[in-house]
């Protein structure tokens, strides 16, 4: 059989740039261990085992999930030391304890006494437990409010009091960080960050209470903080593709997007400057993050030297429509032509994959599909 | 094994609740009917053989599809009339050959020549193909615009006199009605729709070329129209969960949306009077289709007598952020409780999962796990 090329396969499809991807990995992974940093990268983004591999290559194998699904995944695939980030509940410890029994340390998140108490009650019946108390470092999603802190040494004295629980530290995401689009502005959320995990860390162990896990991260204050100091892992996760917002944030250049989605010219609209790809609101998503900075980039731009400012600008479910504010070159782009969009977040768009067409622009430009890389979507 | 509830269910997971999905069937099928008008449900929403099946009860069979995975899905489940209803470009025909040559009428939409010659180049080889020529009804999506139309003679004729094509007709989709609000404004597009096909239709017979099929449709101007004259057959969708968009232009009311997305508590924030629930922006979907007539229900609201008012707010990838204008009745949302999320948009969210969970409201509330049905995603 042929090799098949990126021609061969169907539209809309997912692909992923071996070249690009390996800098981003190599980047990242660099960067932290240099900074003396574990990396524990967020596949909440990749949810692939083959990129899963390839991104804690320098590192000691941890990483961290976004969800259940994802859990028992990586699990199957062989990584021990798996933190699962979303807030647990109760109702979720029975997926827990069966991944632990199995020898995989699945850590949770909480950021209250209801969870810290029912977590006790699970572990009286003889199962472990890991588990990281939540900080918010100013993204205001998850965690307990720094500096206030309330209720924090609460929630520890009530982990650290249980047999078969183990607190492993504190963590804290600084989402806040994709709101800034300057180092400078960078910097400051990754101080806010750090600062606040650490001060955590520090109000526990001044308790008397050990904190041997402060673990922070976000693709933008991995890249850009300018101390580490206090902090033993750092949990970036988008920075493994990047995206139109991360470039548009300055966490990553324009070469740096390792991800696009593969759609259909198929129709033209030229008395409304618009044509029309087979790639819409399920192919690409519809997250504008980063229109939050550059409006014009839409819901994803058309990649290409002479594509510069065309995008797409609307989309219904299967349909993406296709404009610019200058004159579409549609001889460049005839009904059937293949383009490639690059998306607006990646971590969204992706989730609508079940794989990855793996392509490497270093070898024959991105013509060739080299591998299929799979995904773990849903719960 | 005892009866499973949605207590028992993983969270988040996709709730349908068949008793108001009958009662949105039976009003639609009824409908057009009453009219004269053949229902060709657009399963792009549902993406369920077993909703499927149930919607074309009372009509003949034929469906929409929106992908060629569904395609695939529903002849393989005994479908034989499927209109593709998103424009096809020469490499898909091979797929469409492929399930017309297993004796599925796989039919397929274009608007434009150089797909029309790729059609006939295709049937050259002895296999045929039966084609719909798509009208821009208004929505400014695919198709020739009403009333230049151009080029439409051109094209039927090189699909009309092309041996082993089919010309069935023509089609529209009236996506703008989605932008209406009052019944009066819904009952303009859907005239204009009507005008649209009907005119197209006018316009092939009176060159001579056979045009049996006058195919429209959206939910709203299925539902809204005050006249089908002229138009053989609609293509509603979403009418078979209905959503809070449908719900805020006035195609269903507040008690007919079947469809809701289940999730946990997982924190609470009294701080800034939010919650987090672990549906976020993959499993509620970043639609926001419904804030354009009304801003506060957010990525989705909260179901139930209490909770008026309380909606997801903001959302990142797992994370959904519930708020409200009043304080949040925290006690009645402990972490841990599950709560029901009404879509934005259903034919987004759905897209998420790949499975409902079916409960049935007049049995005992909607309690116990009845069926599940399965879903195909993807392309």
């Amino acid at each position: 059989m042929a090799v098949q090329t990126i021609d061969d396969i169907p539209t809309p499809s997912l692909i992923l740039d071996r070249a690009i991807l390996r800098r981003n990995l190599k980047r990242m992974s660099d960067r932290l261990r240099e900074a003396g940093v574990v990396l524990r990268p967020h596949l909440k983004t990749a949810k692939s085992i083959q990129v899963g591999r390839m991104a804690v290559e320098g590192h000691d194998g941890r990483i961290t999930v976004s969800t259940l699904a994802e859990a028992r995944y990586f699990a199957a695939g062989g990584f021990k030391d798996i933190l699962y980030g979303v807030g647990i509940v109760p109702a979720k410890l029975p997926v827990i304890t069966e991944l632990r029994r199995q020898g995989v340390n699945l850590r949770v998140v909480t950021d209250n006494l209801i969870v810290a108490n029912a977590l006790v009650a699970a572990a009286s019946s003889g199962d472990t437990f890991s588990v990281f108390i939540e900080i918010d470092s100013g993204a205001g999603r998850a965690g307990l409010p720094f500096p206030e802190l309330p209720g924090l040494l609460d929630i520890a004295g009530v982990l650290h009091a249980a047999p078969g629980i183990e607190l492993a530290g504190v963590m804290t995401h600084a989402g806040h960080s994709y709101h800034q689009n300057t180092l400078e502005g960078i910097a400051t959320v990754a101080d806010q960050e750090r600062r606040a995990v650490v001060g955590a860390a520090e109000a526990l162990r001044a308790a008397g209470i050990p904190c041997p896990i402060v673990s922070a991260g976000s693709t933008p204050t991995a890249m850009h903080s300018l101390d580490f100091a206090g902090i033993t892992e750092m949990r970036p996760g988008v920075y493994v593709f990047n995206d139109l917002d991360q470039a548009c944030i300055g966490s990553c250049g324009a070469g740096d997007l390792a991800l696009s989605v593969l759609a259909s010219v198929i129709g033209h609209y030229p008395h409304r400057n618009q044509l029309l790809v087979d790639a819409g609101a399920l192919a690409l998503s519809k997250d504008i993050s980063a229109q939050e900075f550059q409006p014009k980039v839409g819901f994803g731009t058309i990649a290409g030297a002479a594509m510069d400012g065309i995008a797409v600008v609307d989309c219904s479910q299967e349909h993406g429509f296709v404009g610019a504010d200058r004159p579409l070159p549609y001889g460049d782009l005839p009904v059937g032509a293949r383009v490639r969009i690059l998306p607006n977040h990646a971590c969204i768009t992706a989730a609508a994959y079940d794989r990855y067409y793996v392509v490497d622009s270093e070898l024959d430009g991105g013509k060739s599909v080299v591998d299929i890389y799979d995904r773990i979507n849903g719960w």
